[in-house]
């Protein structure tokens, strides 16, 4: 039986990437030694963490004034670091449009020294659509936060806001890779691995090098400065993460880069989005012009069917497809590395499931 | 040629895990998914970090009132989070025998609240010994803060000080399961994995649960309660790393679990410093009552001649035998997994080195 995962996170990989991966495991280019097994001080890593990044650079178009951070606590960490790094004294504004923000907001609020202000939020509609923003902001304010793409509600950001000299700071772990956003739109952009990038235990961040700055970080490991200095080598990194996610950045180069990838995203979701509407039984739970690529719930509306539906599509190989906790149904995650022949498959169990179920 | 890695960290693992993780890198059990696939709310992951737990609890004995964590960010973030939820508003005692001991008094003097003192050094003569500690201590102070093992200057505690009701806190990064230490001898034991556990991007926290305070921590992730709460599954854990270490542990076992891997590592490591001792070439830098079982330095006592040395040697197939620049000459890192048959290597390609360089 054919396994497709439909995993939040961690998720599907490139099959060509694991292969290759795979075959080198234990003699990487005839070292001898499994990339597990190098030092990270070695000319072998220093290799795979600059492809590393330079991979990425390429990819996203990163400006030459960003620093590009390969570190470890996933995005959770990072909920603490940036307001940590940016914001201690000032005012920190943040947009809550789901579950993730909300623990980003959280952390934030946590630290003594920071004021936090959400400016826009839609949780009393269980944040499925992305709320207005306003259209200026106090300009004294160290960053915007927005969370680009919400994993669990299945949404996200359509246009990233411009407020002049506050930066946008990003949460992107679940769409990083699989849009055509802008890096000189965010000051600072911060994604866990485990959706689109590699395997969970690597965290990236892009940060403009004016926003690194000299904040009092009682934490050496959590101070972006320090680890800009030493270019990711203050301590030992997630070496093996870094690894793969080189493999994955150059499986991307050869899907047509993140045009070419975003572009058979874009045709994954629409198929399926296109059978949900089309469906008497499915409905999206998310505003339309709110509609993420890589996320996408849905539910019959009838809890009972939504078990059945759950429990018929394992049976059918379809792993990972029952919805967060938190909203119920379903949610298929298509990230970069999920085949377009898992969404017809999925189309296709869907379309049988209704007419074994009463529907047309 | 057959390649002997000498790394100090990421170092070699057992060939045997190596080929078990390569046999089942695209399909796990038949699951149809690679470790790296599996969502970390997945049975097959619960099942996978469960026996991870497990067989440490087994190998060390582990007592019930220990939590066993599975962290990210190192023993570098160690350094932070045992002083910022143990001593706040008290005082930290450490024991400084090298640098990474220092680093880890140093993350403690950032923190505002905490009062650190250090009770016994060895900086004075390169930390080549491990000094006499203070019959008693201060009975208010938080702990006492030793490293077991230090890496980079090759001595280890022999015995482990007992203070009452001040408990000991051990960075044991490089000798954890290489040594017959009793856990309730400590109060938290952490350890980097990229050692004896496996790959990087790992940490392994061993805390008694009273040490589980409620200490303000601003920090979501760098809070042992919230961590402990969750079982290591707050945010996304790195969980191929988990994976590898599960099967390191369980190659342990098969090695006839601590003893019987310890009674290896003493074997090989007296190998090695007898021919160092027998040498009129080679020294060991270290004091003979604190030699370090997992790492080895020696000098040639010319510094032209180590370089030669360490030339010729990489040629011949030891990787990483290069001394820490901070000490020079060599350093043979003889972690569980390198195999006794490099030591031989190594040890005839010295003798063989004498010889050639006007040795007897």
């Amino acid at each position: 039986m054919t396994i497709y995962n439909f995993s939040a996170g961690p998720a599907v990989l490139p099959k060509a990437v694991l292969e290759k991966a795979q075959s080198e495991l234990l003699d990487y280019k005839g070292s001898g030694m499994s990339v597990m097994e190098l030092s990270h001080r070695s000319s072998w890593f220093e290799d795979i963490i600059k492809d590393a990044e330079n991979l990425l650079r390429e990819l996203m178009a990163i400006p030459d004034n960003y620093k590009v951070l390969f570190l470890q606590g996933g995005a959770s960490l990072q909920f603490t670091m940036v307001p940590l790094n940016l914001a201690q004294g000032k005012k920190a504004l943040y947009v809550s449009t789901g579950s993730w923000a909300k623990k980003a907001i959280s952390a934030a609020k946590a630290l003594d020294n920071v004021e936090v202000e959400v400016i826009a939020a839609c949780e009393n509609d269980n944040f499925n659509y992305i709320p207005e923003l306003p259209k200026e902001v106090d300009p004294s304010a160290a960053y915007v936060h927005i969370t680009t793409n919400n994993t669990i509600e299945g949404t996200a950001f359509q246009t990233i806001p411009d407020y002049g000299d506050v930066p946008i700071v990003a949460d992107m772990s679940s769409n990083i890779l699989a849009n055509d956003y802008k890096v000189e739109d965010f000051g600072v952009i911060y994604a866990g691995a485990q959706k689109n990038i590699g395997p969970a235990g690597l965290t990236v961040v892009i940060i403009r090098e004016d926003l690194i700055g000299d904040a009092k970080i009682a934490a050496p490991m959590l101070d972006y400065k320090i680890q800009a200095d030493n270019n990711s080598l203050y301590n030992t990194p997630p070496t093996f993460a870094i690894y793969m996610a080189k493999l994955v950045f150059e499986w991307v180069k050869e899907q047509g880069g993140v045009a070419g990838i975003t572009k058979k995203d874009q045709e994954k979701a629409g198929r399926l989005y296109d059978a949900i509407d089309n469906s008497d039984m499915f409905q999206s739970p998310v505003a339309k012009d709110a509609r993420s690529i890589t996320n996408i719930p849905f539910v019959t509306g009838d809890a009972d069917l939504d078990k059945k539906f759950n429990a018929e599509a394992l049976a059918a190989g379809f792993e990972n497809l029952k919805g967060h906790r938190s909203v119920g149904g379903m949610r298929a995650s298509l990230y970069n590395a999920f085949p377009a022949e898992g969404v017809e498959a999925l189309v296709d169990f869907m379309a049988k499931f209704e007419q074994e179920n009463g529907g047309k």
